[in-house]
């Protein structure tokens, strides 16, 4: 993965799942503010998001895992080569074991909708679990590196771990909408940061970066900021957005439904159900 | 900014901020406290201080920003010299940045203070931020650095991660005035180190600190706890008078109340109020 | 313990351990869930279940200890030699520690469960410091050691250390399944990585390591990770097990249960209770 | 206080601290759990074992800071030396920095009691905060010390923080028994290991141990695991005296107080009484 796309693919994958993530949550917290009403349940469709998010990273998961393995310069499977007495694509193999945590987070995932005996929160434990692997294997990772590069990627540990800690303690505060947006806002910087790694240690243009300079470190402290306020704005953006799309159409729906009532001679609940709905 | 005044200015904000937040925070508990007996409402002011707060906020981040852009030997919005090949003035964008977060914040007050809908506690995930923000570049700023230097700022750090980490637990802990009352001694600790730094590093009487001298470390960690203890001195004052004018007006507004009353004649209603009052 | 049998057999405990405590506690979540619906009641056995526990833990740190203090070139209870000017042992000394914390924490778990009045946790936080004391003896042990076999000891501390902040959890927040598996999970994590320490620091086949290879460090660092995921897999698949076997016996009791029924008439309250059991 | 009875004197005091903070806190545990059925009511006893205590910090961190001060060989309250240029005895100033973090301690405890409008738990935190302030200048202290030397304080950092965090936590955690004992038995063990400083950097019997020797650094570590384990067992010896007294004496008062009612003729609800006395 030493390369650019080796840093664009992850990157692109994270923005878009903390794109998702953020949509879901926000979905997730209208039903649960308007459900006091009493007026539309929508659980089936949150359970086929979650069915359709647990499948596609056990999906991907697994084409990153035989991607990994069976490329032409892989390991196919390989570990230790006996012969030169070495290990085989170490950096395969340990990009290997982070898909595979992301893929046991997708199964968890799809375990825990399908069953509700499963208490809330496993799901989740899985997730912070997989960007605590991602991050630990990062962080062993980074020795002997240029100054640049080590400081680089161990911003990126920042994202991550921020992004564990918030999720694991998910677990115990359930609903919190906040936490859930700060998760995917992590999700949403990780990816962000992946693609400036990429700019950074591969530029497209060819005009490498002096990696021992100083004020290059100075300077990418900085950026990382930068991403974070881009990603604050993007979550509000995808929340503002989501937002008002909701309301327009709960409007509307509730016009047509009051419309089609009309129709039919008044009874005295349709009218308290008309005050109900002026009322809001 | 090295130089005293550069010091001197954002201290003294960090003061005033701090102070009107001890302020603000001792109101809103007062009447927190005083609402159970359900007699007087006064949350139109409230909202008025944080559309102040957060206003002051986006305006002095504004100002800020433009200073360290437009100033005389400013980047002046340039970030990268191409001929010279060197980034252009990093302080002054390191400067900025902090200061555009401190504008989110102001804005996210401004907005969670506007509309209902907002889940309470985004102003202070803002404010954390900012706070985080701030000391994370600070962090990868004091890099081969003097001993004395080094060691003055790190300190500054801690009072800017404990307030940050203060904050941050509000958003799951609302409306504890312990934790708002630290957060804000946090932010006046902060404000006094900054004139504490500037004191040291370029003395109005111009008598340089020997910089590598391991007492004067000494000196200075003992002395950042007497910061400590003066900030927390300050914070009790000021609850201490906001708490006993409040207590004197809430007297003095009843007994004008009762007095206009006792024109009326007296209703067995009124007469338990009179009571009620007289227990407190 | 320089040896191989020296890291099976304390794996071998934590093994046991983990998978013990992740049976208890299905048991115990069972009962909880079921409880509800105030068909079984089952402490008894619990009680029983933790007078094994915390019996078992005093009996093998007994002897654990009187092993380590007694073997042939162990201390025999000597501290220092005044001779030699010499600290006898201190390794055994060290493990002797240990199990002193584990025993004090089998004591705590009989205490608990035979007295009412001790309030919730006391037990917890024994087995809280019980592998804290370890993870601080090991950590201190480190120093002056060779690369892979400081990394792979200080990867063991990453499981004690979980686990020792995850029980300390437990203590204020009871009952959560979620957090008690975790830590059960970290025993179990503990205990293979033990094996994992013995089988790279002492090979059977006596293919020694190299312990300055950092492709080495590497590997070990990946091969925890996929520890982490088997004992993830275990506990899953105990829990299952555990689950599925619950479900099947409760199921058969009530309908043995229900057939005893049958015989007498049938009067509307059993009607009731046949139909609850079949919405379950 | 480079001498043994430097180390002594706050050693004893923190002992006996930590002493008195047991016997108070299982006081009140045995008070809340026995209000729950109406019978005794003690507060004012309690007010007045935390004017004493308040008292007591107060009075002798007064004594602690003159005597720094005013010492034969002390600073007699003059910082800095304009001829030497040179700062004067700044370890007297910092113990009575940390002496005087103390009295602020001492003073909150004090007006908490006093005062019903405080928030409870301001007394926690200025009480952490004087652990916090001495830990501080405890690790900034122990720069460019031997190797054991500075090991054996850092040691006491541990007992020092987590004690300083365990009382931050009582802040938001009221009345957790198990919290407030583990915070009264990090002070004795803080004490305790203030003795075994004393005793290894200033042998009473003149043998001095060998400040760079790593084996030296080993049983320290393992001796800090004893002096815990001897701290826990003080604590429950402790809890287990004053619960056993306090219910052999209730028990007694109890008999007398039925004795005196068998004397007049039994009511209905005496009887009543009588029969809840036993059932307990």
């Amino acid at each position: 993965m030493a390369n650019f796309g080796g840093h664009a693919i992850p990157g692109t994958f994270f923005l878009f799942y903390g794109f998702w993530l953020t949509v879901k949550y926000v979905l997730q917290h209208y039903w649960r503010t308007m459900q006091l009403k009493g007026r539309m349940v929508m659980p089936p469709f949150f359970k086929k998001m979650d069915y359709f998010e647990g499948g596609f990273q056990i999906f991907a998961s697994f084409v990153g895992i035989m991607v990994e393995q069976f490329v032409v310069d892989g390991p196919h499977a390989r570990l230790y080569d006996r012969e030169t007495q070495e290990w085989v694509k170490l950096m395969n193999w340990q990009h290997s074991t982070m898909y595979l945590f992301f893929g046991i987070s997708g199964i968890s995932l799809v375990v825990c909708t399908l069953l509700k005996k499963i208490p809330a929160g496993v799901d989740r434990v899985a997730l912070s679990l997989a960007l605590f692997v991602e991050g630990f294997l990062f962080y062993h990772h980074l020795h002997g590196r240029e100054l640049l590069d080590a400081h680089i990627h161990s911003l990126l540990l920042v994202a991550v771990f921020c992004g564990s800690a918030s999720i694991m303690l998910e677990v115990f505060m359930r609903n919190n909408v906040i936490l859930e947006l700060f998760g995917a806002g992590m999700f949403i910087l990780q990816g962000s940061w992946f693609y400036q790694v990429g700019f950074v240690l591969y530029p497209l243009n060819g005009d490498m970066w002096d990696l021992k300079l100083h004020t290059n470190v100075m300077f990418i402290t900085m950026c990382f900021c930068w991403h974070l306020a881009a990603a604050l704005l993007l979550v509000t953006c995808t929340v503002s957005a989501v937002w008002f799309t909701l309301m327009r159409f709960s409007v509307k729906g509730r016009n047509v439904e009051i419309g089609m009532r009309d129709a039919s001679p008044k009874s005295s609940s349709q009218k308290a159900l008309l005050e109900e709905s002026d009322e809001e």
